[in-house]
């Protein structure tokens, strides 16, 4: 039987210690403040900018909806980017992506001040990633796999990780994050030879690559830990699973996440945690 | 009998192309120019500066040397970088490195720009590293280790790589170089748990730990690809030594490089070839 690794008491432990911060930053005037940007109407948007509202309500964090519409120009969009990151009631920025693609999202993102890029997507925060200098901040996907792992005190140390995914939203920062904890890592991508070979020797196997029901039994050592990144609506059922087949692998892992009710919610935790950071050293207080 | 991998044909054939590079660029009348920034007098420095000015002079790139007292003031420094940053004859900046402790090295890399950064110190160059996008330039010891590798012909597309060591001048930068030609790769450190476990997987094995000798024939598998990044003078002979264990390791590899004669030669010639591309860009020619 393995432990279940559900995302709500761990999205809870993080809102209860960014609430009684933003609580002790709004004593002294500064309330934390998100701003949501978004260019169109796309349901995945929309739903997702409806649970960060709702996780930033409960940690009393204020939000601020910027909505442009999907035939916004470069220069509409760019303006939005630059009055965010100037207004200093401000403390973070969403920029939610991919955008419409007759927009330019790398100008967008390098105009992003990385000191309110509250989701890891510049050039900054990628960096600080990569070097660990704790500069900018992780995306929030990347980093809600190491809270989660660390909440159910799974061994980090010393522990060999397999991050199957090497994309740049979770794959990477996630595989130089567990380094940063003390992890042995091995990436692992669509052009690894033998993937289950792979990741039968990680402690940890982050399932990232995207593909709904990829992983099964034969992925993972007995006791493995296994985070599942993945999140896809089944079109014979229409109800969510991840990358890894549940019922299959649950017997035979340690520990895993479930789909729905494993990451996503501790996704949406770290982007309030990162705002009421932010908006800490905006204060100048906190680290 | 492993292929002993030399750096010397390597560097000379980086050296050709960045030859015939520079002598079309300066037809156009733009003579590639790099500038090296030196404070103090420590043997290392001088000795690597030799090393680059000798291999600049062989593909026709011209050297500026600046070179502050030990006991320079920060303003000073500040000063030297940005107006190197500023000359536009001067294409490239190799700062030397480790300043003199009394200096704010992260001050000076801040105010590097990206696109004159030869060595991949700044955070623009890290951050390309990390992503894959070839903005600024790699750290030239992790680019000598893909570009000896590609030169001998070692597969790297589907192979397993296992790098040992994690520091931002050759082992992660170097990991994220091996993962974009298509390698799977770990990446071991200090508090892996079985290094020898882990680099025994390895169809390519880094060794990058900074151990004189540590590595022996019981950590490769037979016919693995060894890159020594390691340099040091061994206390007993005088002589130059790797991480390696070379004697005892080369009749159980299948390639190997040397200490000394392996890849610091190719680090010297991937600097003078960033120096060059460094050039183009700024000529408006070139990828």
């Amino acid at each position: 039987m393995a432990l279940i690794m559900k995302g709500a008491p761990v999205a809870q432990a993080l809102t209860e210690d960014a609430s009684a911060r933003a609580a002790a930053l709004t004593a002294k005037g500064v309330t934390p403040k998100l701003a949501i940007l978004r260019v169109g109407e796309r349901p995945e948007d929309i739903s997702y900018e409806k649970g960060a509202m709702k996780r930033c309500a409960a940690a009393g964090v204020l939000v601020r909806q910027v909505t442009l519409p999907a035939w916004c120009t470069q220069t509409q969009l760019m303006a939005a980017v630059e009055a965010l990151g100037e207004f200093p009631s401000v403390h973070g920025i969403l920029m939610m992506r991919p955008l419409p693609v007759a927009l330019d999202e790398q100008a967008a993102r390098r105009a992003l001040v990385p000191a309110k890029d509250m989701d890891g997507i510049t050039d900054g925060s990628l960096a600080g990633v990569f070097t660990g200098s704790g500069e900018g901040f992780a995306p929030c996907t990347a980093q809600a796999v190491v809270e989660l792992l660390k909440y159910y005190g799974v061994p980090l140390r010393g522990a060999h990780a397999v991050v199957a995914g090497r994309s740049l939203v979770v794959g990477r920062p996630a595989a130089m994050l567990l380094m940063a904890e003390g992890a042995t890592v091995t990436i692992c991508h669509s052009g690894t030879r033998d993937l289950a070979a792979e990741t039968r020797r990680g402690d940890i196997v982050v399932a990232a690559i995207g593909k709904m029901g990829f992983f099964g039994p034969e992925h993972f050592a007995p006791g493995a830990a296994v985070v599942d990144v993945g999140i896809h609506a089944d079109p014979d059922t229409g109800k969510l699973r991840g990358d890894v087949r549940f019922d299959e692998a649950e017997p035979v892992v340690g520990a895993i996440t479930p789909v729905p009710g494993g990451l996503g919610a501790v996704t949406t935790a770290v982007l309030v945690h990162h705002v009421v950071e932010a908006a800490e050293k905006a204060a100048g207080l906190g680290k």
